[in-house]
């Protein structure tokens, strides 16, 4: 550690205290990412201000001071976008301490929340208040406001709600020369100038470090009605959520895709998992409705709409879920899949998506260039059909050394890719770019949309300190 | 006219041919705003590219040449955003020509229009396809699709269905140095980088000229339920609101505050207007419910509601319509409120949000504000208030001369905008910036975000020959 490095550790402990700064062995858990994807994450120390000028302080120094910044929430990105690379340089600045709730006003229906407040206590403040903050993931436990914004994530109610953009009225932010920027209007309409907020929501904080959040709530629903359906094809389910969203769009809160590659990993391996169907099936489709009106009739809707597909052969069975446990049952089939993929074996992810129409063929398709890219591997896809957004994943053949099959890993996403591409599909649906997409981005973005976006980097953080490395090649 | 302004018309109609350039009084329709605001506006020419590609070609050899550009869809804008200045360097550059419905898929719900389609034609098209395009306006037979998008309009249905912004998935543009960026994506989820497409979107074509859009689509409604209230107070109206809010938000498709001294200028003086009530009131809101659920029971809602209200008090009386002519009827009373007030006189408008928990304050406030300021004037309050956005204008005292009145315009709109600014609201909710606006931007937007803005357009468009003069001071 060289003599500025020492000085800017100096000035970052005088600004956050020394329980604000952690060093050695304290900072493992900050420099390895979720999957574990990379192992060689090192940092200068892991910076925890506990409040926003704390934080513009620190951006300061580091700019003063050429010290690349990493920001992160709770280490929860899928591709990387947290971590620091392995030259040891960056501060990792994370926003543990920053984690309070400004304020909630249910007649507004808007929330400020800090960038460190964790997504679940983000959802139980709203309940308690009588309110319904929509943003649902399997990360909620650890994931936090700043960073669901950060990556524009998705999850399972975006077919309803929409993405993290969508939820988000306003923002404040730490911008990369360290001045603040004081964005958190709580309102449903603003048209003064570019739409800053929206080019932050998304950029993984290497445009500038979002700080705080004024967010949109909605009414808690008083009705639900969850279904698991066994299908007869990919085409039945695309067709069965055309038949929920034509009779009552605002009524579909999620409706998940799950092939039987997939569901039956989650049967054979996770421990109580059972399926509440006579039979197992070639595909399956969770229905959940939601309405806020009471008596709003979701029950009949379902009943209805399920008896017409099964008339028409495109719904095999189906298990209505009679009390909240059900209900909660039938959601836990779908929340195991990655853990039933894992216990499987080796699995390789993909997150894509394409128009909504074109699920079924793209399944198909990536399916069948799978199974031939490497024999015995077992295609497992599952995801928001309704969003046209599918995790392709595709697990080991199970006599296959994982080490080889892993290997295979860049073969296996760019052969789902190419068939996404034929769709005018997305490489990265809702994890965004991180650290393992870089390289990427001038295949499918490049020309007038990359070079846009490098303006916009130069312009913003002519240093190129925040978060180097991630998004942009 | 110089030697290099002649040039550059002799490319420029290489490029779009004879039929595709306007010049002397030709151009005049293009050069006056919509509000007749300015009347110093001059043009080289008024260009007409018939295709992207031949608008690519144009702003090449305008960029080439030094010549500032104007885009302009149906010159409909609130704040002169789409009209030249009164130096005759630029060119205006009109998509009258582009306007091609490329595609509609109604599986996917999703429609590609080029940035010279209608509105209007938007809404029909989708509307024979059998699905909802459901954005909505004054101005709607004239506004085009571009136009809509670079200003982020709002309108009626907000409430429900959002912005411009949020009804767009994905844009064909033609960037600042002419190439063309093709993102007609038409995903509901791709986080693969900087959100362009939002940069673009309300920049009122100063980063880039939108030539293309793929828009959202919904379900047709199949029930409706209309009705025209009389109130007691402005905070009625906000609680009526949130009654039918909190009972079913998604049923919401209009929620409209009419104060009694605009709407007694339409009862006044627009040939036909009558209202549906025994009596006159002080204060006014039309609820507008939709669903696409058929027997959604939205008339029993209504009813079962409002008789709430009206035994809190709240409501005072109430006109349900019984057909779709009632239904246009009292939707006429409303939208009549720009020609009521245009009828008795000169006024000012303005153009504010606040949370819509500040409304009935920031009405009742402004009000006694403006009164205060000119003695013997008359606010006249209308607008969104489920958006928190209300039309906080002000008519003319009857006996005060109008140019004199005029000549307050400015002292007027701070009188509002300074009681907004208390309660963290914006100067302008829907109708962007343009020419009118770019002087209070330091004030309201200065400090970070005008330095990110200004960075960003010195970045994108380094020469400022993209709609110079509008959205930044």
């Amino acid at each position: 550690m060289n003599a500025i490095d020492t000085s800017i550790l100096d000035t970052l402990t005088r600004i956050v205290g020394p329980s604000g700064i952690l060093g050695g062995a304290d900072m493992t858990p900050y420099l390895v990412d979720w999957r574990n994807l990379y192992s060689d994450g090192r940092a200068l120390a892991v910076v925890r201000p506990g409040s926003t000028q704390e934080l513009s302080d620190c951006v300061k120094a580091c700019v003063a001071a050429g010290v690349p910044m990493v920001p992160q929430g709770g280490n929860t990105s899928m591709v990387a976008g947290a971590t620091p690379d392995a030259s040891g340089r960056a501060v990792v600045i994370s926003t543990q301490r920053m984690n309070r709730i400004r304020e909630i006003d249910t007649l507004d229906m808007t929330m400020v929340a800090e960038a460190g407040v964790i997504l679940k206590t983000a959802q139980d403040v709203a309940r308690e208040a009588g309110a319904l903050f929509p943003l649902s993931l399997g990360a909620e436990g650890s994931a936090t406001i700043g960073g669901v914004l950060s990556t524009n994530a998705g999850g399972n109610t975006t077919v309803r709600y929409g993405n993290a953009r969508e939820l988000m009225l306003g923002l404040e932010a730490v911008m990369p020369d360290g001045t603040i920027w004081n964005g958190l209007r709580r309102l449903r309409k603003d048209n003064t100038g570019y739409a800053l907020r929206h080019l932050l929501v998304g950029a993984e904080g290497t445009l500038g470090f979002i700080t705080a959040a004024a967010l949109r709530l909605f009414p808690l629903p008083r009705e639900e009605a969850v279904a698991l359906c066994a299908l007869r094809d990919e085409d039945a389910a695309l067709s069965l959520f055309r038949r929920f969203r034509d009779r009552d769009e605002s009524a579909v809160r999620a409706f998940e895709y799950m092939s039987a590659g997939s569901m039956h990993l989650v049967l054979d391996n996770v421990p109580g998992a059972t399926l509440p169907l006579a039979e197992r099936a070639g595909h399956y489709v969770l229905v959940d409705l939601a309405s806020s009106r009471p008596q709003a009739g979701l029950r009949e809707l379902l009943e209805e709409v399920l008896a017409e597909a099964m008339e028409e052969g495109e719904v095999l069975d189906a298990a209505l879920a009679e009390s909240g446990a059900q209900r909660a049952a039938i959601w836990r089939l779908r929340e195991e899949h990655p853990e039933g993929q894992k216990l499987a074996g080796a699995s390789v992810k993909s997150d894509v998506s394409v128009p909504v129409s074109k699920v079924p063929e793209m399944i198909r398709r990536s399916s069948e260039a799978l199974r031939k890219l490497i024999p015995g591997s077992r295609p497992v896809p599952f995801g928001h059909i309704g969003d046209g957004n599918i995790h392709m994943n595709l697990a080991q053949p199970p006599d296959m050394d994982a080490a080889a099959f892993l290997a295979r890993s860049h073969d296996i996403m760019d052969t789902v890719n190419e068939v996404v591409r034929d769709y005018g599909g997305s490489f990265s649906a809702e994890h965004g770019i991180g650290r393992i997409k870089t390289d990427m981005m001038e295949d499918w973005r490049g020309g007038a949309e990359l070079a846009a976006m490098q303006a916009i980097k130069a312009a913003l953080d002519p240093k190129g300190l925040f978060n180097p490395g991630k998004v942009l090649p």
